[in-house]
């Protein structure tokens, strides 16, 4: 394999070799169902207890408040899709210009049959908790007697990198009764998050994007709020259907835990890599500009070069073995500005000309040179 | 650890060697993200393609018509939940007695808007596929113009493991313009299957009931008849969103292929273990009687033992380090007659003392004779 440095942490991490060690049992050996009576299957079931509860100590909930899914797509659209009352009711759903493709199609979806407010972003992708609260304003005058409000904000940007005020946004939807939903997918064992705290009702996270395993997420669900996106046996409380995921629900413990547990340190490193890089870069004399607001997620650099092709910028920094991304993920099969940079009304010289650098915790000062000496050989020939 | 003898394969089955070695480089080196554009990324997307076209050679569909899901439960949601065009459709859903509760449950969950049947079966666990044209005669005085027709009849019991006439039920749906759906979680890798030959619409799978890893799963699909159960990205051809577990997809891939290509020689151990069993076990005088069709799924044995409690063998079984199950996987936390035996009308003196033994390829003659005599120990005494 040639040497590259990986520098696309937002797409995905590497999983943690402690999460991978501790997925072994559960691959080869303890195979046993969590859900027989016998005594082969007490150590899946007691496995899986244990990961429930150190998931929620890292996140300040409950136990029983956590929900292993398939990833941060199943808990976007679980708890998007299934919350309200009866086949008939009337949703009034609030939502940004600039969450994650997970949640957009599953409120698209909903839009054909419910009313849905796409909140606009100021320039650098913060949501207004005031105007969140505007959209509940028909609660005094509702049309049906079986309306139901939800909202849906992410806590950060995969793109940009903005944190949300999610305190604050979680209160505004509360004040006019109505559920708060963050898709913390990008966010979770990056920066520090108590869901009491913050007082939220529902949060997404995907074990991937914070060094566990791919496949396997959960969605903290403060009080039976949602009914059951996969229906089927009694496995998480009746509530999420289908053999557990042992596996993958151990590894993304281990890793959430360990990410949780260097959370200071990781962010204090990637705070030295993210300055050194923009100082680097800023000397250049390369016009760029760089996207998202003061705070947000350590090492998430999203960087608009006047006049460039984004596209271009990322396959020639791929010769060089340097792994970034355009934009989300997600978003690689368009070539059109991303809705992201659309909504924060970045100039479109700019905006073409975008890629997201996300660091990562093995991310060294070498790396960071390895990416600016790039971007000046590409951009300035030299 | 101590020394088990694994006779639940119905529940789960103990991961594939193979399966498990080709899942480690995606557990730690190559760990991309596939739906990036870079040479990193490159692996992980090959290896996709090559598990999706394993699969679908495997079952005789073509790569295009495969959707990798979470396991058994996702795409059996998926399948019954996401059939339709528009909100406000009429669907006229025809089921069996005795599906697995995933699709039970999904059925459940629709029918408080939509007509659902829950067609009986015959005292061998058979579904009839006269009965199954009937439901949907209503096609002939619609009642609105946007009626939609689906069916879902299991490809082969969990309980009792009758296979059902999938081509003729296939047909009779299709006589009457409805779609065919099959659970085939149970049969697959356990008996040859080909779709095209089948003639079924829709299909589910799960890798951990053919040796492959827990957590994934896939759907056929033969041609565009669902929508999105999981909105967001563009993966799975934009139909089943969220980032790939590609160790996982890789492991079923390989497990089902090694599965299907020894299907003959598995086939044919498992009838010997199992009249060697049932053999025995008549031998010894016991009174029972053996639940199932004769055409079933190899290695099950669904016993049941005159007035006797099911659970209690299962509890002095697991004593002697013999693992069996009382009925499905997801049915351990009830304590009542199941729903496939109430529906086979077996008699109750029977029904209560049920056992599922469920054997695999790995399974040898001795341990068949330590479950006769373990059997024969709990009930005479001796």
């Amino acid at each position: 394999m040639r040497q590259i440095i990986y520098a696309d942490n937002a797409a995905t991490t590497k999983l943690d070799n402690e999460a991978f060690e501790a997925m072994i049992p559960w691959l080869t050996e303890e195979y046993a169902n969590p859900s027989q009576p016998y005594f082969f299957s007490k150590k899946p079931k007691m496995a899986i207890k244990k990961a429930r509860e150190t998931i929620a100590e890292c996140i300040g909930a409950e136990p029983e408040q956590i929900f292993f899914t398939s990833g941060g797509t199943e808990s976007d659209n679980w708890a998007i899709k299934c919350y309200g009352c009866s086949p008939g009711d009337v949703r009034v759903i609030a939502t940004s210009a600039i969450e994650h493709h997970a949640v957009l199609n599953a409120c698209k979806n909903l839009d054909k049959i419910h009313s849905v407010v796409y909140l606009p972003v100021d320039k650098n992708g913060l949501v207004s908790p005031i105007e969140l609260e505007k959209v509940f304003d028909w609660r005094d005058k509702p049309i049906c007697t079986c309306m139901t409000f939800f909202s849906s904000v992410m806590f950060a940007n995969n793109e940009i990198g903005t944190i949300q005020p999610i305190k604050e946004l979680a209160e505004a939807a509360h004040n006019k009764g109505a559920c708060f939903h963050t898709d913390a997918v990008q966010a979770i064992g990056h920066i520090p998050i108590n869901v009491k705290e913050l007082g939220v009702d529902l949060l997404s996270a995907s074990a991937h994007k914070f060094n566990g395993p791919k496949g396997v997420g959960f969605l903290y669900d403060s009080g039976y709020h949602i009914y059951p996106h996969n229906d089927g046996g009694s496995q998480e409380d009746g509530r999420r259907a289908g053999t557990e995921n042992v596996a993958g629900i151990v590894g993304m413990a281990v890793a959430l835990k360990k990410n949780c547990d260097s959370l200071e340190k990781n962010q204090h490193h990637l705070a030295l890599l993210e300055n050194h890089l923009l100082t680097r870069l800023s000397l250049s004399g390369l016009d760029f500009v760089r996207n998202g607001a003061e705070n947000h997620l350590p090492g998430l650099l999203s960087l608009s070069f006047n006049k460039c092709d984004g596209e271009m910028l990322l396959h020639r920094l791929d010769l060089m073995g340097i792994c970034v991304s355009t934009g989300a993920a997600c978003d690689t099969k368009r070539t059109q500005v991303s809705h992201v940079l659309k909504a924060i009304g970045l100039e479109d010289r700019y905006a073409r000309g975008t890629i997201r650098i996300s660091l990562g915790k093995d991310n060294t000062i070498e790396d960071c040179d390895a990416i600016v000496d790039g971007l000046v050989k590409i951009l300035k020939g030299n």
